[in-house]
């Protein structure tokens, strides 16, 4: 009875699938354009198409199966094999089958698949009207592992098949939750919808590739975006939305620069002063159950949070107060005119590495963070450009350096600088209760090469390199056994462009920019700078130029631009479809005609 | 009684400014700033502000009194004479007289005048709850012409004064309804408003300068913005936004760049092919009522539409039914490869000089054209960018210069092409009835200062410079009798910095960019070619980029960036609550703390 069943599906499946050709055509008084997949591999858009399966009234539909990524982004890095055509399936008819994950791994793979639902419908548009005229289809979704902890040891990797037999059959099979998530991610990436017309009435059609064998996993462990959120604010729902593009660009770490010398918008329950005296506004601010819910956010869609507190340098507003309450200077030249004497950027301000008061308020916020932070996750604590003419100016610690008998050397001031990152270390290490935790710092005098050792452990500290791309610091820090994380200036700055002689990174710059292969390179970063960007501009700045990268660490392929060029197209589109303003990368003309605009 | 009814209201004026100020600060947990506008005429913002009617709780009360042109966009070019103080007014008590306007003058008016309470309750915010314990505001408009002819001559002069006398009245005075439209816009830059708590509810404090003397009227008569709608597609309501920007600058021109070798999405009823096979989609497209509604919602905001026909060059797609419907071929070289041998840009397409059915279908199109532009309004014939190699390549022309006994020398081509702009202009004019519309050509090896006498005639041409800073192109053409727009490549061009080697020029670089001052030189404007960029990023491309270029060309004033800086940051703040995307400009401290950055 069951193949009897089986048999009259396949054979209404069939009949459908010839309808769909000869009805799909949606005549809408333009000219009739259609899509084949030519020989090239190339989506071509022709007019008067014959009614036929591999011609397309919706490139979308020709690009799923196109080329031998299909419309995948990231392109998967082991095996691909995609099938050559499409079929129809029900939206309303998808089910999930968990069939081992428990607790929170259950209830993160029900959330996500709701997601992965909501992302297909997206697509579809605002006036989605699916029909379920085709089959239905079962996820089955298994995890030899329920462990939810996201980490640099997290096993991102999943198998994914499809198959047609009566119904379509999607088989996830990963070590964690966290790659099984990236399954649904590369699972929706393999169906698109298209208008049909019934009875004179629009609907829409969605359709998957009809067989697909993937492998997958990513290249480099660390695949992150900062956001800068002290420069300009950034709201909630913009950092959220940032998280969105991420997931579907397969990233894992949003590392937040969380505060900078012009404003601080933490608000810490043990310090409330630091936000009170730093923020922009009573509404510019954050507060830690914000924070905790981004972390919450981010984890549900396989991304990790790194937040970082910037010190010694880049820390000013919000550190004013200390005086007043009778600490001491917290910080020195905060906001000091003229600022080019005492910064780099304006408003100066750098802490006061002698005030042990500093320490104990430093201590006092880290508490915050670790009362939210995952148990064991890597903080970031910043530590680039000390501009030493501040500190070598503040009577206060020039006395402190005669007094100690040190002269004011670059070396003296290194070891000050030194001794600061020591003694705020050991009060983060006191509140976490271990000296386990990761910490990043960004590569400066500090760590050159040749003298790194003598103050920062290879054990400890991870160095976040932001040379650009022909400088050799990445090398020799990884010679001298210090993992890295590269933040390559000269092409994965998203604010060059937009201020001083610096250049802006088009899409292709950004993907070309091949770091170092070295299991100490852990991965890279995009980084916005928020000086020149806020809310009304940063998706439009980040994305799609971030996707491209995002292939770059997971895929790391060694093929160019070109042979990316029509999926990352389309991942633009995408991005958009889901609610990311990413900025046009291409005439649509060239969009629309695959390879012709090279 | 009516004194004594005055002297009442004065009374309460003062001691409601007495309570504001006493209860105006909003305490909301933060440190308290409040901003005050010092000896350096920056507001200046403090802690712990003392009770006293200079020092305002919001940064941009302080901006409306604080320097000669406080938070003007534009700065008016003649008197301008604010005073120091705010008075608190009932924004739902706003009248307007107008004391002489008829018919439409009247009605563009009437409209105006909402457009203006709109825009100075969008500043307000979302929840906004305005109280009215101020004074209420009559607005007495008056116009000595209600003639509504928007073009060359018109005059766009006003006089605006603001005075105190029981109410709050203001004065507008314009030879045209245009002028007392500016001025509006003026008013609405003179107000703004700011929380302030009553009996623990936060409400809206709306304020105005209490006296103002403004006399203003722009340098140059075309201050434009492009937009081009073939690269890729904008949607009407994005370009109606970016008309609602160009109006709250002053900017009165939208030359609109509607086809180009990519697509043709705007629908001729008389040749419905062109858009049929030129438009990237069915949704992507203009109709001639779409067309007209733009023109008519630019209009009310004091803008002309120029509407842009590129030919013979940048025509290609919605141009290659010719040969199908028996008319031979009507452009030349479409989407032809390689195409770098055939033209500037993918994809080619150039038209068919010599065919003469080119010139009826041009005829056809302009036809439709001619019936939704104003009459006598400047049309927009294109002509840059002819590609001779395409010419050449082309059999049909090629043995037609043969014929014509022509060799294929550099000035066969160019005579091609000016009998080419002949033929277009003659049929333009038979639809229009006349020979005196101005025409506006792109400057291109047809304009050359040697050559363009021989072409292009001075009492009927425009010629719109697309060259360098440093190029002398607009002198020369000046020196020859001829009127032109500058769009000055490396200053103006807004897409420049996202693809090749061009830089993006900010907001300095627009603003510095002083032009030719001439009576010949009509204005200038910003270019969005539209490449790279779509509904999703032109607003944070555009804005507040192009209100730079505003202020150059409404004031052109001498001094630098530094001291617009405060106004103009104050302006980007200004689009953004009007619902543009606008980008940032600065970090926020900046913004706070005027005149500290530089």
């Amino acid at each position: 009875m069951q193949k009897i069943c089986d048999k009259m599906k396949t054979i209404l499946l069939l009949l459908q699938v010839f309808l769909l050709f000869v009805d799909g055509s949606y005549n809408d008084g333009t000219k009739q354009w259609s899509w084949i997949c030519n020989t090239s591999r190339k989506c071509e858009k022709v007019p008067n198409a014959p009614v036929h399966k591999y011609f397309y009234n919706r490139q979308e539909a020709c690009r799923l199966i196109c080329g031998q990524y299909g419309a995948l982004w990231p392109r998967p890095t082991k095996d691909v094999d995609l099938s050559q055509d499409l079929i129809n399936i029900n939206p309303s008819s998808i089910s999930f089958q968990m069939l081992n994950a428990i607790d929170e791994a259950r209830d993160f793979l029900i959330e996500n698949t709701q997601l992965f639902l909501k992302n297909i419908f997206l697509e579809c548009g605002k006036n989605c009207s699916a029909v379920n005229n085709g089959l239905d289809a079962t996820v089955f979704i298994s995890i030899s592992n329920s462990n939810m902890d996201l980490n640099w040891s997290t096993n991102e990797s999943y198998s994914l098949e499809i198959s047609k037999a009566g119904g379509v059959y999607v088989t996830i099979t990963a070590p964690s939750a966290f790659g099984a998530r990236h399954a649904l991610e590369t699972l929706s990436q393999l169906i698109t919808s298209y208008k049909i017309q019934e009875n004179g009435i629009i609907h829409h059609q969605f359709v998957i590739v009809s067989k697909a064998v993937i492998k997958d996993k990513p290249q480099y462990p660390y695949r992150g975006l900062l956001l800068d959120t002290a420069r300009n604010f950034l709201s909630v729902h913009t950092i959220k939305r940032q998280i969105n593009a991420m997931a579907s660009s397969k990233l894992n770490v949003l590392h937040w620069h969380i505060t900078d010398s012009q404003s601080f918008p933490l608000e810490s329950v043990r310090v409330p002063q630091l936000s009170k005296y730093g923020s922009y506004s009573s509404k510019n601010t954050y507060s830690l159950s914000d924070v905790s819910d981004i972390i919450r956010y981010a984890k549900l869609r396989g991304i990790r949070v790194i937040l970082e507190i910037d010190a010694p340098s880049h820390s000013g507003n919000g550190w004013q107060w200390g005086r007043e309450a009778g600490l001491g200077d917290l910080a020195v030249c905060v906001n000091q005119e003229p600022w080019r004497s005492y910064c780099i950027q304006p408003p100066c301000g750098q802490l006061n590495p002698i005030n042990s008061n500093v320490y104990s308020v430093l201590g006092d916020l880290y508490s915050d963070i670790v009362d939210i932070l995952p148990k064991g996750e890597t903080f970031h604590m910043g530590g680039d450009e000390v501009f030493i003419p501040c500190w070598n100016s503040t009577l206060e610690i020039v006395n402190y350096l005669d007094s100690q008998g040190q002269d004011r050397s670059h070396e003296s001031f290194l070891a000050l600088w030194s001794y600061f990152q020591q003694e705020a270390l050991k009060k983060f290490d006191s509140k976490v209760g271990n000296e386990n935790t990761p910490i990043v710092l960004w590569s400066s005098a500090l760590t050159e090469p040749e003298i790194i050792e003598k103050y920062l452990s290879k054990n400890r500290y991870i160095i976040e390199t932001w040379v650009p791309s022909d400088n050799d610091l990445p090398t020799k820090l990884v010679e001298r056994g210090y993992n890295i994380i590269v933040a390559t200036k000269d092409a994965w700055y998203l604010d060059h462009g937009f201020w001083g002689t610096t250049e802006y990174h088009n899409w292709r710059k950004v993907y070309q920019n091949r770091i170092l292969n070295s299991p100490s390179v852990l991965g890279g970063e995009a980084c916005m700078w928020g000086e020149y960007v806020d809310d009304t501009s940063i998706d439009s700045k980040v994305w799609p130029r971030a996707a491209a990268m995002a292939e770059r660490l997971w895929s790391d392929p060694s093929s160019s631009t070109s042979a990316a060029e029509a999926r990352f197209y389309r991942h633009r589109e995408r991005l958009v479809a889901r609610g990311i303003q990413a900025d046009a990368v291409t005439p649509r003309w060239c969009y629309q005609n695959e390879g012709m605009c090279s």
